[in-house]
């Protein structure tokens, strides 16, 4: 694809253009040994694939030149760090990225192991491929070809690897607070991102905050007969939808008292810029496979989910699921919800007003506990005029041929207004996927095209963050 | 137990007393083979346990010198039919029971494995010790004693075994029709049956009906980003949420429209029944583990579960319910509902109305089916003077010392219904569980005081229906 856009040529000028292309095979196995771990960060089974694709991480980033690289201890995964400090006065830049990934469950809807990568027609199958081993790996693989064939890098250029994104990153908190001066720098770039579509390029200039719980009604002790005590026993799952309906409204508003209260509402330059990205409704919907689209009344499909504030049930489980019958009348039922958040919203009060709406909507019979599942991210947004997307504006623009959209996201990235906080420094999203890939659900893959642009794409990035403003 | 009653003393002069305590351990192990056999009917991998444990009843009914023993196929799981018929003009009794176990899920509930029967302190514990392994073997083991002490029986006698009733017996109804003339008898004997607690007998004289449905939600195509697509795709979970929670007020009545309509009330003679027996609601909330009771208004908690209809979700399942976190936007929810039905109630009319319910309460966004799990089965009731109670009751009160209370049940023998509208012969139940005895729990057990017990008072009842009414 790259080779056709008109304005690439002045490229073919460069090193490490010829260096990456010489090198295509080669990186393109180097990505499927790293897709071949299953560092599956939420599932305590997998921590020592967590490990393993950690230390992947920190030895290809020796091999490629970077400087003192080293694995680093939080209360949860490790950290990979790795830098390049010889550019002087230049700016210093942060590569962010993850090498953690979503579990696989049901494994049933994939056509291929996860984490046996498979390439086909110009993807590569697995879990992670796009989110977010084959992003992060074009980071390293870019800087590479700079040092190969430059001998140097046009900023200082500092690494950070994280393998806790999949489970809101809840160890970095303290290792940011700890670590303020290792981790020193003007900006973060972060590889963890999409573009709009295969031509059409975006900066992304918001993230939705999260917060996630589980609530587990207990009823009797164990599960009765239901014709012996139907009727007279409150049942857990009639507890549980009860509780779950009294959130939303039928339009999906949320319901619980002050959830808008912090809200602030989508300025005028967000939704303009919101209103300027073609969207067909119907083909959303036949991507999706559903007949009707939905939701909060006087917000678009794209406003809704990157500039409104939502409540979602994640999962939920309770009495007998197997074949056949069992008429029980279950003694616990269970529900795993999360909360994506606008600008201004606390997470942590999120979590108190949700305890307090379910306290208040239990009914008699059961208890109710409600467990905050991680300490919550606020919502994170960056100015569209920083330095760093000016110059990711740039580089896209040569890349597509076209300037990118001024997108949103309602996914979250935990770290980002983590670094604003410690560090002071905004993250800027540089990534490569497609929205299509399949991430966080099943067969997801990586395009091999995208996996080679994104090297190039890094490598301009870095020369023109070390031009200055 | 049985010795300390002041009134059996009579029994000691019969030889069949004698033949059942010589061969007490005998029986015992036999119960403990019997229990080994995992013939839990709701589940394929099973259905070789279930055939298992129709040939081990076939043999043991030989053992005992019933005739004509044959296992029958019907459209599931098999009948096990014997006979003893040369009783001339005395009245033709078929005795009932069922060979087939509940499910044992969740197996760590178990302080031992289910089907690994183990001997505590008097109590047998093992899945279908009580429901109804113990009980149906009962009948067997008193008409061998009669049949070895006396060489004969006081009746004509037919035995009518099945191995599918706690899959609510979907192929008896066919094959009831179309053994009509082997079946013919006078009255059943159901040994599925419960007495009010260790001193206190019980006379059966309804049971409710039932059907069983499961529920599909239908959302996106896969399970989708919750941050990605939440708030602009519909919830399968929330959609299920919200049907369920209309189906039900606060109390627990009904809402489905049509749902009472051919109810008839309980009456005056049912209710003052009811309440003729003592009912301690905080001994009950403190069995159960609940700090509630609850339900239908203007009724107690007996008449909630003997007289009045029910609907009660026995399971619920739906996107991430793994250690941690997955924030899908999941593509389908499941539940599975039965209904408790009360005389004149309709069970595929009930499930036409839940279904017309569910279809006006699916929101927009997703797809729901309605599967009805079985034909289901209306309510049941038995004069209280059917010459069959009157002889049980006789029983009843020369074991325990004191009259039957009139009770009536939550639960469902499907077969009940089937036997009076397919023969004409109405079903008077005699068993020996306790309510305490984890049926379709965990840690099921059955007291081997009334493993004996029974075997007694089955020689009584028949000698008793015997005489003539």
């Amino acid at each position: 694809m790259i080779i056709t856009k008109p304005n690439i040529g002045s490229l073919s000028m460069q090193k490490w253009v010829t260096y990456l292309d010489d090198h295509k095979s080669q990186f393109t196995n180097e990505l499927l040994d790293f897709l071949r771990i299953p560092s599956i960060s939420a599932l305590s089974e997998h921590s020592g694939d967590v490990e393993r694709a950690a230390q992947w991480v920190a030895d290809r980033m020796t091999v490629a030149g970077i400087e003192g690289v080293r694995v680093l201890p939080t209360e949860e995964h490790q950290v990979v760090y790795g830098e390049w400090l010889h550019g002087g006065d230049r700016p210093t830049v942060m590569i962010y990225g993850h090498y953690d990934t979503q579990p696989v469950d049901p494994l049933t809807l994939w056509s291929q192991p996860p984490f046996e990568p498979t390439i086909k027609e110009g993807r590569v199958y697995a879990r992670g491929a796009s989110d977010d081993k084959g992003n992060m790996l074009v980071t390293i693989l870019a800087v590479e070809a700079l040092l190969q064939t430059e001998g140097k890098l046009p900023v200082n250029l500092k690494f950070f690897f994280e393998g806790q994104e999949e489970i809101s990153s809840p160890g970095l908190q303290g290792f940011l607070a700890a670590n303020r001066d290792l981790l020193a720098c003007d900006m973060v770039v972060s590889a963890d991102g999409l573009q709009w579509d295969e031509d059409h390029p975006a900066l992304l200039l918001g993230m939705k905050g999260s917060c996630f719980l589980e609530i587990d009604v207990l009823g009797p002790r164990n599960d009765l007969h239901s014709g012996l005590y139907g009727g007279a026993i409150q049942n857990p799952i009639h507890a549980l939808a009860q509780i779950l309906s009294s959130m939303r409204d039928p339009d999906g508003r949320v319901l619980v008292r002050g959830f808008y209260d912090d809200v602030i509402s989508p300025s005028e330059e967000e939704r303009a810029d919101t209103a300027a990205i073609p969207f067909d409704v119907d083909s959303y919907k036949e991507e999706v496979g559903v007949r009707a689209i939905y939701g909060e009344p006087g917000y678009s499909t794209l406003e809704r989910t990157w500039l409104r504030p939502t409540l979602e049930v994640n999962g939920i489980w309770g009495g007998f699921q197997g074949e056949g019958l069992k008429t029980v009348l279950p003694s616990q039922a269970h529900a795993k919800i999360s909360c994506r958040l606008v600008q201004n919203q606390d997470p942590a009060k999120i979590v108190d007003l949700i305890a307090t709406h379910i306290e208040e909507h239990t009914p008699p019979g059961v208890k109710v506990t409600v467990r905050p599942m991680s300490s919550g991210t606020p919502a994170y947004v960056i100015p569209a005029n920083h330095p760093g997307n000016e110059a990711a504006r740039a580089v896209l623009e040569s890349l597509y041929g076209r300037p990118p959209y001024h997108c949103r996201l309602g996914g979250t990235l935990p770290v980002a207004p983590l670094f604003l906080k410690e560090l002071s420094a905004y993250t800027v999203t540089l990534g490569f996927g497609l929205q299509d890939e399949g991430a966080h659900s099943f067969n997801e893959f990586f395009r091999l095209s995208n996996f080679e642009l994104g090297q190039k794409a890094y490598c301009q990035l870095l020369e023109r963050l070390g031009e200055g403003p």
